[in-house]
């Protein structure tokens, strides 16, 4: 079995980037829009606001676990956008990797549908609408509160993504946090959670580009109509567009408040810093024990 | 006292890893069906779905902790079978694992019977029913919700199982997850919380043949009698069968998406990373003090 | 500053460990009662009980991280008697440990009785009562629930203990777990969590008879009177005697199933395991420096 | 870009500490008081009082993590004065640190209120208010419950914040935990959350003068007005001078209780250890690298 599995080998990096990428965003909005399904079917009995929070942040963190270590666990367009400004990612990799993050969410959207028909529909009463006392479209993807104008709403977003990368940056910047490489996820899925509890009734937190238009996408397809594109004043574009713009405010704030001060490092260190870069902890182990024998 | 118990110790491999596998199964079903019970018998004043879902999450991580280190904590045919088809665990070995599974759950079921004798007592007027408003019968084993169809249920069942497997792969893959090896059962436990909160609603996700089958068992025996096979429209067989399915398709799609494309390693370091396996890390640190000494 | 407190230092090992055990209780009970009294005296809108089983869980991991590197860290005399039972720990020390726990536990009591002071006055009309609507004794030490007989209670109280020895000694026994030392606190207040969680709407889980007596003496006094000793078909034994039982049980289970059975290591690497013992990871480290540095 | 922002480098060690601690604190507040806005304005649908002690919890943990590296994240002034009495922090630096401690929390609650802008004022109907049914100001500071009296919010504060001492250097205390260094951020802020699950019902658990005044400036300009300052009978000294109190207090017994009594070690590995002081996990390895190679 190991045997066969092992001729299904691909060497080509892209596509393995793009496939993990796809997984990653994939199991995140499996669990996170599951979650959101589980509370809204059962009526709040089987689940409260807080699992739909514990949902998504878990959701991410095992989304990190399955793609770290090919793809870097960008899971976020907003995310591989600010990396492509900063220097850190090819901007020639950005549509691939936007790509499959959008159809990761709407595969995983399609099946969290699959999983709860049967509730659905018997909770809907088989109708399938966007607004009202038995509105389902929520399950798949965000719509604003009622009381919040457009401009709050985009507002929300930013500094909610702003937020969210503040977070990231810290938590990855091991001249700063000291947080062991193995336990990033955990604590980036930490960083979801903390949102959805402080940000997350004014329009939901998408916070995420793809978690919101792919399964936007599929309610379009599946039944739900154009009234998901027409909800919330054609709220549609703010969870596309704002957090692009928070990821980047993020960004510019940890850097220019924080990272850009760490004093500088030797060359020679440096050089050593570079080199470790996006090989395992085994990896690096093995290299050094290697390197220690040949010195010998 | 020491020598005491120095005296009883066993030599024979597959023993030890039965009784592993019996007692880490044997905490898990004690937690998790514990915590049913203290929902059920307190009517939501002393614990919620959450707690719950809590309950099998940590005792999915204690039961790991409790048997890791000898048997490999599968604690789940499922997983076993697939560990099988994988060709990462002896087909000889199954039907044993299987059965001491099966057993601790059965025995767990009966310790929280015991346990909650008085509180089951009280709250069902002494009558054990399977279904109606004072059911008690949902404690022990998994029974789906009324709107759910029995094609349903085996989705519900395969998507759990294979959200389950692509999480336990992923955290335990170093090449992607680089999660330090001794926090890999809290990430097992918190896979099984996830799911439990996005997942929980239709079925009770069972996910685990002997969690469900051994304390089916023991509630046909202790009087509640038939119906735990009849209620659900037969629903017994379903949590047998679907998270068979569920783990070989889970751990297909996480080995053909990334665990097979991970660049090879070089033969040299092939050995050494073979050579760990099964050791604990002191045992490890100790051998490689050891060489050194020796290379001295 | 640094000086003057320098001058307090004390050497003699059996009161060090003695201050340690104190403030580790200490710690514990000021957590885990407070957490029962904010419940009591917002009636549930401010926390439920949940919130209580966090609270003694958190206080757990903290009252473990406040002595376990002076006292191990029992924080328990069953867990003390077993360690002395298991000849880990010397029968000479016991007492002035028991006494140490208790004292702990019952100032902590006061504490929280001065913090809550206000509270509870204005939630019981400043009757203090053991049963009734608005009794507050529960805050401070346990009782049984009304259907639980005292055998049942007996019972509840073995099977809780000794699921608790079992978690804690799994994940202690390295060989097994291969938890990093550090993180044992948290998985300790795990354990606690879930047991909290699945087996506490009986009697309240107090697992310990030093959580339960010092309290309990603290109510007797402070006005709540003879009614503490009394309630529940005088109650008040069963917390103090079956943990003890249960404890033993747990730590039998645990070394006859897993640890006695797990292979012999070499006396060569034996010697250096138990030359480790009660050393922190610094002094650890600090030493293999420096015997590299005279072995060149 | 990555070149652009390192023109922006500052080399000044005391501005760079200060920009941590404001960016700290504003995480902080921003996640805390964020989360009550969120319970507030949805009237508990959207969050429960776990969920506000959660968004404290984890504000603390991303502070922590943001500023560390920097300036050793105490994001408290109570927790800078400690430091200063101690000997641990230079005196001339306390002002600087105070000051945007208070900056930070003040900008962070204005964005808070910026975020919640819509969302305050449908739940008050446009006015702004500190007592009464539909208060607001309840967001951003703290104010005592009813039954208070000053004298028992006092001993409240200093209680409070004598156990966030004594938890947060016990957990710092290596020679004690031996808690990894990476993780303090995250048993700090579990540190506050068993706080708040324990000790949040009196008087909302500033414990830190930083939190409660800039967010109450905050309110007082915004339109809240001057009964910030008068509600709860004057109350607004207490969370200021209170906590300041009570870290004395915890740091004290800690450091009298178990620190000072640790045995001594010797000078040789006293200046080992000294020397580590400020630097990352990082650097100290590759300086022990680089030792070892030059005493090759």
């Amino acid at each position: 079995m190991e045997r066969l599995l092992k001729k299904c080998q691909l060497r080509n990096q892209l596509l393995r980037e793009c496939m993990a990428e796809f997984l990653g965003v994939y199991v995140l909005i499996l669990f996170g829009c599951g979650s959101v399904a589980q509370v809204t079917t059962t009526q709040d009995r089987k689940g409260q606001y807080l699992s739909i929070n514990l949902g998504f942040a878990l959701g991410v963190t095992f989304g990190v676990f399955v793609s770290r270590g090919v793809s870097g666990a960008h899971l976020n367009p907003a995310v591989s956008l600010s990396m492509c400004v900063l220097g850190r990612h090819p901007w020639m990799k950005l549509p691939f990797y936007i790509f499959f993050q959008v159809l990761g969410a709407f595969l995983a959207a399609a099946t969290v549908g699959l999983q709860y028909y049967d509730a659905i529909w018997a909770y809907s009463g088989g109708e399938l609408t966007v607004t009202g006392p038995t509105a389902t479209a929520g399950i798949f993807s965000t719509y604003p509160a009622d009381y919040l104008s457009v401009w709050g709403g985009v507002v929300d977003q930013v500094i909610g993504t702003a937020a969210l990368l503040l977070c990231v940056l810290a938590v990855g910047d091991q001249r700063n946090s000291s947080l062991p490489d193995g336990l990033q996820p955990v604590l980036v899925g930490a960083a979801v959670l903390v949102i959805g509890i402080s940000m997350g009734s004014n329009s939901g937190y998408a916070l995420n580009p793809a978690r919101d238009l792919g399964p936007r996408l599929f309610t379009y397809i599946a039944g739900w109509g154009e009234d998901v594109f027409k909800a919330g004043g054609g709220w549609w574009w703010v969870p596309i567009v704002a957090p692009c713009v928070g990821a980047l405010l993020g960004t510019l704030i940890y850097e220019l408040m924080i990272e850009v001060h760490h004093p500088p490092i030797l060359p020679e260190l440096q050089t050593c810093q570079v080199a470790t870069e996006g090989k395992t902890e085994l990896e690096l182990k093995l290299e050094q024990k290697l390197e220690q024998v040949e010195s010998d």
